[in-house]
């Protein structure tokens, strides 16, 4: 290796280290087999299994290397920002900002390249600009969703969440997939009917 | 949707909730920001993260799509099986019978198709019959070294790890890639002269 690939390994190698935080990034969904909350990382390997199974259902035809790059990266920037709880309004006010700075540092780790790729899958995920990137949407709302459906709605249950929050936190799926979009909305119209939303 | 639609749609989320159960398998590995073991959804999503960025160090060129199917799946077996400690001989003599059909139940119960491509991808991991499998294999090697290593060997230290035990788990490493073969003897020869290794 020359000194300057010397570098480049070194930068990726950095980089993949610092990605250990995001093992240590709590969200308010909890798992469904211990009591505590997942982590960042969960999510996204989680995430990348819906991707694989469910992708006959997005609206549009999709990459799905390009999916899975997507969904798997597409947090990181919390590893800087922290989690923001979907109905937290005031830590989403100031939610973008804090993101893009984050993603500044971290991809800017990256050898340039590498960087600047990740950077603008994530650019398009917070855009929903691409079909990957609104069926990726998709499979990071109804995740959590089925989640908390199985977990017998304990997380709503604490932040007393509303039935018309969740909703209108679902209509998005319908943009990566109808499929996906109606089984949301059976979920909540269960979830209602069991009194697990108010 | 059609009866038959609903019954795969029913079939793909019932493996998809079953998966959580990854986050409840605990490795040896440590993470590095906690005191706690890290679990197998971690690894997997930390192993793609791996693949997407060092996958220029393959030995052979690499379906990338294929080498992240390929890691997110490949612990799924554990679900049943348990995870077998590296160095645990005992363990490891039951350890592919176990896995077989861990392997079975688990990817049976997906759409046909679904299950014996991803059975496919496990076997062929298993073996290390294709670039990829050789790839994933090296990844799967260099990912908890580096996190033992960052963590000043606590978990080497605990089980009283030789370095020619790291050494012959690392073999294979050079199987995939050449370049991290190399990293990997680095890394244990800096463990072993900061007395992290016996």
């Amino acid at each position: 290796m020359t000194e300057q690939e010397m570098q480049r390994f070194s930068a990726q190698m950095q980089f993949l280290v610092e990605m250990d935080k995001m093992k240590n990034i709590y969200r308010q969904t909890l798992v469904l087999h211990e009591d505590r909350q997942e982590n960042d990382a969960e999510h996204a390997w989680h995430l990348a299994m819906l991707a694989m199974i469910l992708q006959e259902y997005a609206n549009e035809p999709v990459d799905l290397q390009k999916v899975l790059a997507t969904v798997l990266i597409h947090d990181v920037v919390e590893i800087d920002a922290g989690d923001t709880y979907a109905y937290d309004d005031a830590g989403n006010a100031t939610k973008a900002e804090r993101e893009q700075k984050a993603a500044d540092r971290l991809f800017g780790m990256l050898p340039a390249e590498q960087g600047e790729a990740f950077r603008k899958l994530w650019d398009e995920f917070e855009a929903m600009s691409t079909p990957e990137a609104r069926f990726a949407h998709a499979l990071d709302r109804i995740q959590p969703l089925t989640l908390n459906y199985c977990k017998h709605g304990e997380s709503w249950k604490k932040h007393q969440t509303k039935r018309s929050q969740v909703e209108g936190r679902m209509m998005p799926v319908y943009e990566g997939s109808e499929v996906l979009g109606d089984y949301a909305m059976e979920i909540i119209r269960r979830a209602a009917e069991e009194g697990l939303l108010r």
